[in-house]
């Protein structure tokens, strides 16, 4: 059976990448329409491309730098052997799977533009399509990754089972680096864009938004595709991949991880693969459907999937694990549950067909500062619910799966296979989410080639749907990465004991090493977030002020009589993101090592716990604080409290501005940052345990 | 000795109150100006009385409740004996220091408005009177309290001092409960008023700050003495009380408490209020003085009396403690040291003499929406220093009084008495800061009934300096919260191992209820700050509507020739204030008891770390955006960036406006709201001993 197992594991990595294909195929034999989207599709394109190539040679650059410090502590024995190659491998996958995302991205927004102009359902296939490309490139990628390093340790270096698990949760630490990277470089430079684009066109000269006069609408675009679409791919690359490793560790930590039982987390993670393509076949919907029922559609093939991974991982725990295990089965269906209700919570206080979001909206009456006021005071009312899921699938799956205060491990690998249940279906929820940017594009590109109006509203239609997903596919980021980082943070101290005796560790709050690791831990995620807003505030100035010199200075601009220079906004976001990426990844790769290098390995203990649940809040509240303010806006455009063009459009415009980088470039971040503080601790494990000031 | 030590202890408290008498009478024989100064300062006095009665009545009410409770409770053994009726006496003499302040203040701004007729430092002198009585009203009725529970306690019970230390931590409840009540209540009154009258006056008619036009102008006056002054006082008289009585606890726990060595904390304080009655009296400057003397002449008297208490704290130490404990007296010093530099970083991030304020006025050149990512940032970004200067204050005072991770306990000691070393000058430095609000109250006074431009400019000058001593005292108020939260969270902890057996803690983060109670902690400070933000953005929509009402329906009004309905405005606000202020401060009453009931002890130690420093955090980054917004739209109404009317200063004020809850309702009310939870914490440990459902 071991073998059976051993190669089930890699084929449905296969599977994942062979459908992604399929996907990809079917998708290129859509047209793209006429030369005009065909041009703007292209400007978008090649400014994309421009702009990853650029990113990945900063940061090819920095990982080179990283890479010798990493070899050199890895001969001196302060570092696990394989962690440098590693390293590199996740790097590359994580943006590998960012970079398709991308490319597939671009090729399928005009085409779902051309899609829409014969009806809603087959622009919702094209951008579903596109999406799900993304979704199965990002597990199939993920998957194939473990595989390899997997076999490669067992079977060429021979490695045991515990010792493989050990080695393997290191290996997140590239993707995760990458996707700090991505995600904070993306991140920025789609949000200066639509800050700076939205604060001259929309609020200043009163063109609509995607309008071509706008000098910024490329720049724009392309930011979609680099933030929302690549940032997001090697994110969640990062999530699905640190679930699966941090789970095996926890098992190996538990004593259950002998010969192919090691594999039931990448089991569980395969039959998620296979869930998630059968619930793609679902998406789907009548010619002439309604709003309402496109997002039925889309329920529908989440549902689906999560329920066959509900029923496959029964015979998966049953069979591989033991029947005296069933409890882990348990722990899966906490970790499903709690991944579908935080995505409905988050739904509830961010869509507009509930009551926090409309009555948000209502605040606007009396201007920006109350609309500030309100969405700020929402984002944090909101964490309320998160914690208490997650509080309540982290005692549920520790118990459920035999956890006791005397002994915790079997409740740890519990609360770690959580997480790789709530994220199995990655394939499919990531598609949900990453078809909103491809429709918005679409949209952008129907406005500015001038398609017909009913296309736009087409458009617009897939695209609000898409902020619906978006927040669904945002619960799960968070709610996982709380869990994945606690799994970690327990690997952590695994890792730690595997060095040194037990008793170095002193958790008690009346350590003052572990006390101040909790302060330090709560404010990097502060300081993390102000710098990563502070560069989208200062890169959308840059833009307004070019956007303001353009409309000044070429003449004919707004009678749309001359073509605006979208490079030079393209190249602006372009600088901003890379040079402001940098600080914020090397802060989170620092402050472990410093931290510990001080205040030993019970101050890392703190860091991490603060950083956790400081950056677990400020990650949901912001999220939340962005989605709601967006959604708002919204809704007053679609007619309410005087629609378009009035006093409380022009104050949720306001606030629609400041939640961009709330929810689409701090708030992510942290979610990455918390694991990632996490993985950085245990590879300098070693180095910690030995040089520490503070024993 | 011991005779001499017990005496002079009340004779410090004494001296405060007395002191405070001589400055009130001295006060009131200033001129109270001319009729129409006398009008209005009348209409102040009666409605800041008017809503403290109905302040004190709602919140006499709940006390009667909780009394009763807490009665039962001790009757059965639950509680300790003394706890109700302690909680009765610290709750009525924080009110009352409330209550003085909020007088004096109501009494002296028409005064401050008369004196600033004649010179700047006249100004200066009655107005740092007023604030200087509030300041040792403070100490003085601390000191009092508790200088008679203990006389009680020891020589009418004949408890011995370990047993006195016990209870009297517990004393704290009342002082910090009632504190809740006014900073939250008044905070929503004041800010409601504030923000109101701002928005549409300032922003929609266009009229100055305090025109007597303005509907909302007499509420807004009332607010900043039942906010910033009775509210500050009521939290400051808990802060006091807080560090002083945890430092007792935990010098009982170290072994250190035997006979009259127990009365140094409160020893260390009495020094504190001879130094800051000494510094007032260099508080004084030339007729003809600059601002900058100004600010150099309450510096002055600040520094001297820090200087005082550095020097008196080691014959205390050396002669009462024992030579062998000196190192005491270096925490001591750490706790100085600390307060004076957060009081300048805070300083630095919000005043508009250094460049983070100034940048932040910068970006008001592209609009509202980036001077709000830019405040935002700012504040999470000062979070850094705060946290570097507590944690080297923790880990200096820890180590240096002897503490070590085996035997912690006289390293705990040294931190609350570093607490105690912050907060012993208070009766200076809150004199520096309450003397603000009544500052701004004579601007208000000077400006309503037509005074001399010079006249405003004067109050203008006071003002502004008050804004600055005011952020300073923040800073205070904030590093001791985390001193005192954190002696307290200790004291729970010896509170717990006085009922039950040691093993009962299990404080490693791989205890699921410790991990939850982190997260719950957390969140709790989160949903605090939402739900007091939230009261102040709905009761100042009120505000604005019935503001926008009464320039529509009053006819006449914009002229001046109709007076304006100010009684609506209070009424408004009143309303709101004592409506919104209970639930936040129920929620912060039955978290610690829920939790525990649920969680177990550790749970309890989690969820108050997790408050403790994400609250810490919170307080600051509100504090200090908040702080920054004002003085930005300040330095802009200076003439920068196109003054007083331009669109930067339209972004400016929408920037203050929702800063103005930050830095005076939530993060204010944060400080309180940690300690507050620790306190309930260990007046409920027994009864979380024996109920709670996980051990």
């Amino acid at each position: 059976m071991d073998i059976i197992l051993t190669v089930a594991v890699p084929a449905c990595a296969l599977l994942a990448l062979a459908a992604a294909l399929f996907n990809s195929l079917r998708l290129r034999r859509l047209s793209e329409g006429e030369e005009a989207q065909k041009k703007i599709a292209k400007a978008i394109r090649s400014g994309a491309g421009a702009y990853l190539k650029r990113q990945y040679t900063t940061v090819a650059v920095i990982f080179a730098v990283v890479f010798v410090i990493f070899l050199a502590l890895s001969l001196t024995g302060m570092m696990a052997k394989y962690t440098p190659f590693a390293f590199i491998t996740g790097g590359f996958f994580s943006a590998l799977s960012g970079f398709i995302g991308m490319k597939i991205a671009t090729y399928s927004n005009a085409r779902t533009a051309v899609a829409a102009k014969s009806s809603l359902n087959k622009g919702l296939r094209a951008a579903f399509s596109a999406g799900s490309v993304m979704g199965l490139v990002v597990v199939g990628l993920g998957l194939t990754d473990m595989t390899i390093w997997y076999l490669l340790l067992k079977f060429v270096f021979g490695e045991p089972e515990a010792q493989i698990a050990q080695y393997m949760v290191t290996f997140g630490v590239g993707a995760s680096f990458m996707a700090l990277f991505a995600r904070v470089g993306g991140g920025i430079f789609t949000k200066a864009a639509d800050v700076g684009a939205d604060l001259v066109g929309k609020v200043e000269a009163g063109i609509p938004e995607h309008d071509p006069r706008n000098p910024a609408v490329i720049a724009d675009n392309v930011g979609d595709n680099v933030g929302d679409v690549c940032g997001m791919g090697a994110d969640l690359y990062e999530s699905y991949v640190g679930s699966i490793v941090s789970a095996m560790a926890l098992m190996a930590a538990a004593g259950l991880a002998d010969g192919a039982k090691i594999l039931v987390p990448m089991l569980i993670a395969g039959a998620g693969i296979i869930a998630s393509v059968i619930g793609s076949f679902f998406v789907r919907t009548k010619e002439n459907a309604s709003q309402a029922s496109l997002l039925r559609a889309l329920r529908t093939g989440t549902y689906i999937a999560s329920a066959i991974v509900a029923v496959a991982a029964f015979p998966i725990i049953w069979f591989v694990l033991g029947s005296d295990k069933i409890g882990v089965y348990f722990a899966v269906l906490c970790g499903l549950a709690a991944g579908a209700l935080i995505g409905f919570f988050t739904e509830y206080f961010t869509s507009a067909e509930y009551k926090p979001t409309k009555d948000l909206a209502g605040t606007s009456k009396t201007g920006s500062a109350t609309i500030m006021i309100g969405g700020l005071a929402l984002g944090m009312k909101s964490t309320v619910l998160p914690v208490v899921i997650v509080s309540a699938a982290v005692l549920g799956s520790f118990f459920l799966a035999g956890g006791s205060l005397e002994s915790p491990e079997n409740g740890l690998f519990g609360v770690a296979i959580a997480a790789v249940g709530m994220l199995s279906t990655l394939g499919i929820t990531l598609a949900c989410d990453a078809y909103g940017p491809v429709a918005d594009n679409a949209g952008g590109i129907a406005e500015m080639s001038g398609l017909d109006p009913e296309v736009r509203e087409r458009t617009d239609a897939l695209d609000s749907l898409g902020n619906t997903t978006a927040a669904t596919g945002k619960g799960f980021a968070i709610g996982s990465a709380a869990l994945t980082s606690l799994a970690l943070i327990v690997s952590f101290k695994t890792t730690v004991e595997s060095y040194a005796s037990p008793d170095v560790f002193h958790l008690e709050i009346t350590n003052p090493a572990v006390l101040i690791g909790l302060f330090i831990g709560g404010m990097v995620t502060f300081l993390f977030a102000a710098l990563t807003m502070e560069a989208v505030g200062k890169a959308a100035q840059s833009i307004v002020l070019e956007v303001r010199r353009q409309f000044k200075e070429i003449a004919g601009i707004m009678e749309g009589k001359a073509e605006p220079d979208y490079r030079t906004c393209v190249d602006l976001c372009t600088k901003s993101a890379l040079h402001k990426m940098i600080l914020p990844a090397l802060i989170a790769l620092v402050t472990p090592v410093v931290t510990g290098l001080i205040l030993g390995v019970n101050g890392v203990m703190g860091m991490l716990a603060g950083a956790m649940v400081t950056g677990f809040l400020l990650a949901v509240f912001m999220a939340n604080s962005g989605g709601a303010w967006d959604n708002a806006k919204k809704y007053i455009e679609a007619g309410n409290y005087g629609g378009k063009g009035s006093d409380c459009h022009k104050a949720a415009v306001v606030g629609d501005t400041v939640g961009d980088p709330f929810k689409d470039t701090s708030g992510p971040a942290l979610n990455i940052l918390i694991k990632f503080l996490s993985i950085v601790s245990i590879i300098f494990a070693q180095l910690i345990v030995n040089f520490s000031l503070i024993k």
